[in-house]
């Protein structure tokens, strides 16, 4: 693949950090990893363009290795709160156009917001949830929340419904979700025809609130 | 909401244990949280139904849990890969009926599947995944792969669609996606009607073909 213009930085070689890395390096991107751990560089020199041992806390060490022409910098740095922060801090004033920053916690996050983070994110809470509404329903194959209120799912068809049109069954008055996908085997249907008849074996992938869908994932 | 049936037990409460326990408990299931680390349990007393100070690699203190009791295990202990995979094993032999287990990397994963763990996740990868897709474009807010050709994509609405109703823009023929839904300021709109009309400021939470979304991530 071309290389992509848009060049990555990711600072902090944890699980999440390399998985970002190795993913945008994958897409065509250049992208520059850093750690103060060099353990942790030398582990994956070869699954991104470019990787360096340095403590991000130190202004010199980020002026040195040119941080500011990144146009996203990811910081993946987990326990070590004021690294975090600190680092974060310091990717604003040199006017990193886009800082991505990992919280711990809610707490953590207002903070990253504060101090100029353009994106807070977390992960372990996302995929937190994400695994638990995956377990909670035999039904359920994936759940992700999309927003405060509105959530996707991916379900079996529940049995009530099997033989049923999309019309017929009336998801949207019902629960007020809407069917925006079916997977039929291998093929998908997108977006699925009201008078699209529901088999045993379809899944269907749903977007709605989060209580309607709720409610749905309860049925049989 | 009526406690449930089902009870899970959730060892480890670092971020990922604490959101997978949390939301089982969100969701009306009994859960025990257990954690070697008495700062962790009494951290989290009030969000889950039971929480525990104890050494899961000790099998008498399972057995005073009662955790073969329990349907499902997860296994959230995270650095202490030895203290994982001891865990996981004791509760094998103890005979619970589900366990879920996370890995570190490839290589550990392996070895949970091997001593029986039913399902192993790699939340971490999972999620740098998944923000590795939601940075390669600037329109985009966030991205999710739902399937092997199937993706939901969250974008600004292209300036060339301002001013248009969903039935004019017609984004199903022209790039084979569908607008589930729309977030105006605080106000979500699931599903929009053909003749909504979209605004400057409005978001479009979109489902189609991994290819048909890239093509509009492409619009201005
Ligand atoms: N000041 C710093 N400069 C550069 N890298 C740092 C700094 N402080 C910590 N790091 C690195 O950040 C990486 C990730 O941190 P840590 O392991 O604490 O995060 P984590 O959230 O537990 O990771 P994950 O869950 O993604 O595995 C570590 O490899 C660590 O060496
Ligand atoms: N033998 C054990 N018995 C019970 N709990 C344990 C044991 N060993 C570790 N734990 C607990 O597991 C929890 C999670 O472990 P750790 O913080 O290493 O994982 P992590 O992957 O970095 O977490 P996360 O990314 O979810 O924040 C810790 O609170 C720790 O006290
Ligand atoms: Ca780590
Ligand atoms: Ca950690
Ligand atoms: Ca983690
Ligand atoms: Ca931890």
């Amino acid at each position: 693949m071309a290389v992509k213009s848009r060049q990555y930085a990711v600072i902090g070689l944890g699980r999440f950090g390399v998985s970002v890395a190795k993913t945008l390096h994958q897409l065509g991107y250049e992208v520059l990893a850093v750690d103060a751990d060099e353990e942790m560089t030398q582990k994956f020199s070869d699954e991104v363009t470019h990787v360096l041992q340095a403590d991000t806390t130190d202004e010199n060490s980020l002026k040195a290795m040119g941080i500011r022409n990144y146009d996203v910098v990811i910081v993946a740095i987990g326990d070590d709160v004021q690294a975090n922060i600190v680092t974060t801090l310091l990717l604003k004033e040199m006017g990193v156009p886009r800082i991505v920053a990992k919280a711990r916690n809610e707490l953590h996050g207002k903070i990253l917001e504060k101090i100029g983070a353009d994106k807070v994110i977390y992960p372990e809470r996302d995929m937190g949830q994400r695994v638990a509404h995956n377990l909670v329903s035999s039904n359920v194959l994936d759940y992700i929340e999309l927003s405060s209120n509105l959530s996707l799912v991916e379900v079996k068809t529940p049995s009530a419904y099997v033989g049923k049109s999309l019309a017929q069954a009336d998801l949207r008055a019902r629960f007020g979700v809407n069917v925006v996908a079916m997977k039929r085997s291998e093929r998908l249907i997108v977006p699925p025809l009201p008078s699209e008849v529901m088999q045993a074996e379809d899944i269907l992938i749903i977007v709605g609130s989060i209580e309607g869908v709720q409610r749905l994932e309860e049925q049989e």
